[in-house]
């Protein structure tokens, strides 16, 4: 279902003038699930150098539909957001990537989007950005905000991506089976008795260090596993101070 | 404020074979604010391939750090986030990139953060992770999760901007100041001793139990006072195993 929308978001180049941008907006894409793009009259497509920053995502090159101007490239879009690294004196609303990119999975649920990356140097004319609903802002330092073509796009079809996720996404733990408060109850009063057989506690204040130590291992979410390796430990700890070392037999 | 937590955050760049992904990571910091670039064993470097791709954030790449290895590369951090298109067996763990870009922040604010991204086609090694306290993973499509080196950095040091920019400075968690690799490591090699001290590991993996617990440990971003508990413990296991119990005697 994520799929489908993400199915409905065209990513639109107008007059791209680098066919390397072109090569790596289609790797961005295929990377974050996204296959559907539009090029306004590019200035060399297609291009052994588009195929090779693509990188293994030339099937988006092969499908990509070439347009002779925007208005064709957002024909059927019930919204179309234009980029802009620029403020502008007619401007449009300004959202950033992130929020862009909800409203972006919002409006995929009702139809058609359009997402659309002006030329290099000189972004899209106000005649194309007169065929836009909001512009999208990539946040950059007030100094530089010089973004590459293909970095602007990848942030945003990363950000597209996030947004398609974030309805279903699964919690991601890559622990084993986490120790429950039963096992870890045995496994602090095993660490005490360790302690206390090594003679390691503060004597004016005896449970200080061990709570120290809960508060550390709390923190560390051990799993089953880890707990029995601990646990192991102890034991061996526990076995060489109840025996006196061969050494010294 | 969010500038300066900006300047604790290094960006890493291990064995990188294509100077334009050097550039490009250059330009995708400046546009971000950020500007510590730490290059550990680059192929070619300096490069005009790396300072044409910068377009004027060259200024990053003069003052480029280089280093021989990682662990010189995050001297004096205090955590250490490594990034992976793969899954491990013997995994840390993961969090995806705009979570991990909100911990950079909080981790930020008390000492020194490194992110690290591996070689354009192997990635780290199993070496280098082990100094990792979080793998960071950009979610992709599971058919295609080739993301270029320079894409993987712009949405990296894109989040974290974004994380520096909405973070009202929430006060930090109760810890202390976190211990850096130097004493992450002499506190390994004590653990190792003591463990062999009791008769602690397996023969036929004499390691492997020591490699578990260092995953361990980096998850728990132990602070300087717990590594200096710890150590109290362990040099209490030492002796007693060095010495015979008293009712033995």
């Amino acid at each position: 279902m994520s799929e489908n929308l993400l199915d409905k978001v065209r990513i639109v180049l107008v007059g791209t003038t680098h066919p390397g941008n072109i090569g790596a907006a289609a790797r961005s894409m295929k990377a974050m699930g996204m296959r559907r793009l539009v090029l306004v009259d590019p200035k060399i497509f297609p291009c052994a150098e588009a195929t090779a920053r693509a990188s293994g995502a030339d099937d988006i090159l092969q499908v990509a539909r070439v347009c002779a101007s925007l208005s064709e490239a957002v024909s059927g879009c019930g919204a179309v957001i234009g980029t802009s690294a620029r403020h502008r004196a007619l401007s449009l609303p300004v959202i950033d990537a992130a929020d862009a990119a909800r409203r972006i999975v919002d409006w995929g649920s009702q139809g058609e989007v359009a997402v659309v990356f002006g030329r290099e140097h000189s972004g899209l004319s106000n005649e194309e950005l007169e065929l836009c609903h909001r512009t999208l802002r990539i946040p950059t330092d007030l100094n530089f905000s010089s973004l590459n073509l293909a970095a602007a796009v990848q942030i945003v079809v990363y950000e597209i991506r996030c947004a398609a996720m974030s309805a279903q996404r699964p919690a991601a733990a890559d622990q084993g089976l986490l120790a429950n408060p039963e096992e870890m109850a045995r496994f602090y009063r095993h660490l005490e008795e360790a302690m206390l057989a090594v003679g390691f506690y503060d004597p004016a204040h005896p449970r200080r260090l061990l709570r120290r130590l809960k508060r550390l291992f709390n923190r560390a979410m051990l799993d089953r596993e880890e707990v029995q390796m601990l646990r192991g430990f102890l034991a061996a700890i526990q076995k060489k101070s109840a025996n006196p070392p061969q050494g010294h037999l």
